[in-house]
């Protein structure tokens, strides 16, 4: 079995709202760091701007909140990602170390464009990495 | 039939991210300013904080995107909410004039809590006027 | 004596923090979104991208925060700007109808840019019309 | 002479505008993220809500941009800090490995105060650690 994929950091002040957690909308970027980091270890974010000439819009995107997020809370964003025909798919869950739980879980769906946002494909490097990718049909998964 | 609730307003630069059109953790943020006008227009919002006890906390979230907005950009956000049993069900469409065509769609489910996050009802006031909420089952509406 | 610039709105729940008012960072963006009215109600936005070739690079900005802001309240946001050889200055006031104060003050030097980030003038037109604009050397200003 | 403080970090491309580099808005969150890494350093986030009782309210804010910051790209985040009469006083400097240059300098004031926005004192303990904290009268410092 593989290593699944772990992004680590803390939660920051300015990701708070009146509430005392994390606004709402910020687990979307914490997607979003956490995929590009995902991308970085396998060599694929060189295919992105400003490294390579694709673009990537997120087309679909679907979040469970489980629990609250506070202000410099350490959590564990895991990932996974597949291509399925020319749609990259990415699941996450947010552990919190504080709390032993998952405080959220989402996916997102992308297509690649050009600059000019026209339907692109992946390098075939690209979907041969992809096709390596492990994909645990059960999410979250065990943890930790 | 009632008049669907719409809230109007343009694409903040701030909202924008290097693919020069609106970030795609922002439209939930946009989704939220909709929600909250959708409830002042109703005399809902007395009963959120600060003017009242209670907060709403997000605990799902589903959104599509559809085409891109850049900045600048008129939108319409058409938002319908109902109730069922605790939850507060909301959806939302995001109109684009300039494009003549729905830009993004949602929807989320909040559920009430106490400031200190246990779990709490809606006044029956607030109960009441959910009741004579319209619910429109096929979404996004006719627009426009 | 001519009216001053105002832009009334509403602090938005997203912009709040655990401190329960608005976050430090957000005011920058109200500024901003100030400075795009003012621009518009002078017929300025047209240089601008995406009507005209311009972009404005932020290179220098100043923050007082003088009182907070709590979710929901209602702000006016007084703005004057000047053109001092090729750049242009701005002044921001936020008030607070309901604390009857100002809540914070602020300032933002801008440069017109190409597309490119190459330095770049503004077209004859514009300068004329930056040349008609009152400056309050007082500030913020009297009010209300 | 002990070694200057750094937080390194990538830029997000949720932080990123439709100019293709960071929103002017973002360094003040950035330079909150540097600060908080830089009392955790030196044991003074304790008395920092959740693990305190003080809150930090940012008072003034002085930026200056001087190179536009693009996605991914590394940036290490320099930071002092000293204690003037009851007032925190910050200073900021954004080096970009890749452009080998500052990007952008700050500073912030910021004053403590209990939960309820009341001006309070820094612990005892807390003003000694400011008392041995060097500071650099030239800034930005020499650098890398």
């Amino acid at each position: 079995m593989q290593p699944t994929f772990v992004h680590r950091r803390r939660i920051q002040y300015y990701e708070t709202d009146a509430m005392g957690v994390v606004h709402h909308s910020n687990h979307i970027r914490i997607f979003e760091e956490a995929r590009v980091e995902w991308l970085r270890a396998r060599g694929l974010t060189k295919i992105h701007v400003p490294y390579g000439k694709l673009v990537f819009a997120v087309i679909d995107a679907k979040l469970k909140y489980l629990k609250p997020l506070g202000f410099d809370e350490e959590i564990e964003v895991i990932t996974q990602g597949r291509l399925v025909g020319v749609r990259l798919f990415f699941q996450y869950a947010i552990w919190s170390g504080k709390q032993r739980q998952f405080a959220a879980l989402g996916e997102t769906e992308l297509v690649p464009l050009t600059q000019d946002f026209k339907p692109s494909k992946l390098p075939t490097e690209a979907v041969e990495a992809y096709k390596l990718e492990p994909w645990d049909s059960q999410w979250p998964p065990k943890w930790p």
